[in-house]
């Protein structure tokens, strides 16, 4: 594509010379065919079709200045089973936006300095309309830059500073992993089991925080346990099979006892259920396909509804903050941000 | 992004008023900064920083009718392990794409037909300069259609049908499943395995028939078993762990001896040693993020060079069909398909 000139494609004149007509009424045909004289509209169009003239979509586009794509960053390849859920996540956004009209344009980057690099050579080229971003962290720089650049965005996944869960600029999608877990949880305490233990992350992940402290509130409202038993229960390593199983391996040979463990990620529950026996039941998180064959339980984020609800708010939602869905009558935070419920897949 | 008008964006000729210049001025400090005074550039670049004037991206690409942009399907999400390994694909191209300066703009399909339509809608609308198609097929429409089209394409999978191999309108590059099975199978005969089996999926699908072969090459040439005894060993199914236990788990009750199973993905692998001891060595194929987990071999595709060799008979290879890469010397197949080699991560 690079190296061969491109063949000149028809234009309108040429369109115009073959019809015997003028170039404004070749653009009459195209955009405003009802006021052409159905003969000449005839000829019009034949000579389009001889001619293999193609009306240019950026043509298009530099009239509307709109490109009806949306960009997303294809995130790095993870060698964890979790990084499956932000690829099905993509799948449900593009099947969606499809369906609106809309295209999803991709783009890589190594760090957010380079993702905010990406988002001015896409905003500059006016190639986007906006963008869908995942993985936001504390203190989130991408999300910034966008607001004080008036970009339109929505985030999956909540703002994690302390003040920005509200920010009327910053439209968010997230699914609520602390119910999904307290649910989880309290739902294995019912089921008869006492010393429910949660396999989770380091702190300071606002995602793997969140997840640890529904299962606390389950234990806490549900449990026989006193708080330093909680604390015993309460286990933490990074993202790794090996680290979750020799974890709680140490567990079991401390003596401790444990009916069923509630992980942070289907990674941690496939290494818990590695070192547990069938007895001992594994919750993880994301159900992506290695918890479905090996058949242990997993809480599941509604993708498809979180698709839906991120392009509704880039699409349809407040986007000048006032509070309100544009052109609808009542304000509410609805209109800007979306928590959704995830639900648990016993197996 | 639907309901508010936009904003009017600034003009050349607001810029040419600002700066008390005329527009073709502006036009030459955009494209031709060389040809117009300092003190002048410095007058428009300074009304172009203070108006916010973005040369449309849309306007570029009209003059030059190039978009810069590859069309990819996003295949349906599978719900098996293997599905990953088009994701990661897509990743590999995304990166390298990006690094020489073009985007992936992402389109789903609900079969070949549902395709097609997206073909011509994305070349009617000059979207994208060319595709890449993953998932080949027997007697594959769309590349017919392409071909038909005269449209720019490559396949990550070889074409199928009899006589297309070399086809040089069809530019493929495709990973050797056939040498990389034989070459596990070898090295597990040389290690010693005299009983290797193989469970693949059922006949006429093109890689898995590819993937039998090269188990049957190895075993013919390395193993001392009669034609009779090999057909025992080689067992089909459809792509499932349950399927592949349970096909395993009958041969075992049938009192069939096996030193080693070599399959035609992790999803059958991960079945398999399910059922089989840790003495019973299993590969798969893909060496998905499952593999890694659990601790079982697997054939490895060169996901980045299929990305680099796709790219590279994309935009810089030979794409009149006249044998040679445009531009240089020698003809040569090597300019239309590539097959790689894969290597087998054995833990």
């Amino acid at each position: 594509m690079t190296r061969v000139p491109t063949p000149r494609l028809p234009t309108v004149s040429d369109v115009a010379s073959a019809a015997g007509v003028s170039r404004q009424t070749v653009s009459n045909v195209l955009n405003s065919p009802a006021v052409v004289r159905p003969d000449t509209r005839g000829r019009v169009e034949k000579a389009i079709a001889d001619l293999g003239y193609r009306p240019h979509a950026s043509a298009r586009r530099l009239r509307t200045r709109k490109s009806s794509t949306i960009g997303i960053r294809l995130d790095p390849v993870q060698n964890g089973i979790s990084g499956a859920v932000l690829d099905r996540f993509l799948h449900a956004v593009t099947e969606q936006a499809d369906a609106r009209g809309y295209r999803i344009l991709l783009y890589t980057a190594a760090g957010p300095g380079d993702e905010i690099a990406q988002f001015r050579r896409l905003l500059d080229g006016a190639d986007v309309d906006g963008f869908v971003l995942t993985s936001t962290s504390f203190d989130d720089p991408r999300t910034e830059w966008l607001i004080e650049a008036g970009a339109d965005f929505v985030t999956f996944g909540r703002p994690w500073g302390i003040d920005d869960l509200d920010d009327p600029r910053h439209r968010w999608v997230d699914v609520d992993g602390r119910a999904g877990v307290a649910s989880a949880t309290r739902q294995l305490l019912d089921g008869g089991a006492r010393r429910v233990a949660f396999l989770g992350w380091p702190a300071e992940s606002g995602a793997g925080d969140d997840r640890r402290r529904g299962w606390r509130d389950a234990m806490t409202a549900g449990s026989a346990l006193a708080p330093a038993q909680l604390d015993e229960l309460d286990l933490a390593v990074e993202d790794s099979v090996a680290l979750a199983a020799a974890r709680v391996q140490e567990l079991l040979d401390a003596g401790v006892t444990v009916d069923a463990v509630v992980c942070a990620s289907d990674t941690l529950a496939l290494g818990a259920s590695t070192v547990l026996g069938p007895a001992t039941r594994v919750v993880g998180y994301d159900d992506t396909p290695v918890a479905a064959a090996l058949g242990f339980s997993s809480v599941q984020q509604p993708l498809e509804e979180v698709a839906a609800a991120t392009l509704g708010l880039l699409l349809d939602g407040d986007r000048d903050g006032d509070g309100d869905r544009d052109g609808d009558a009542g304000p509410g935070p609805a209109d800007r941000h979306r928590l959704l419920r995830p639900t648990t897949v016993w197996r």
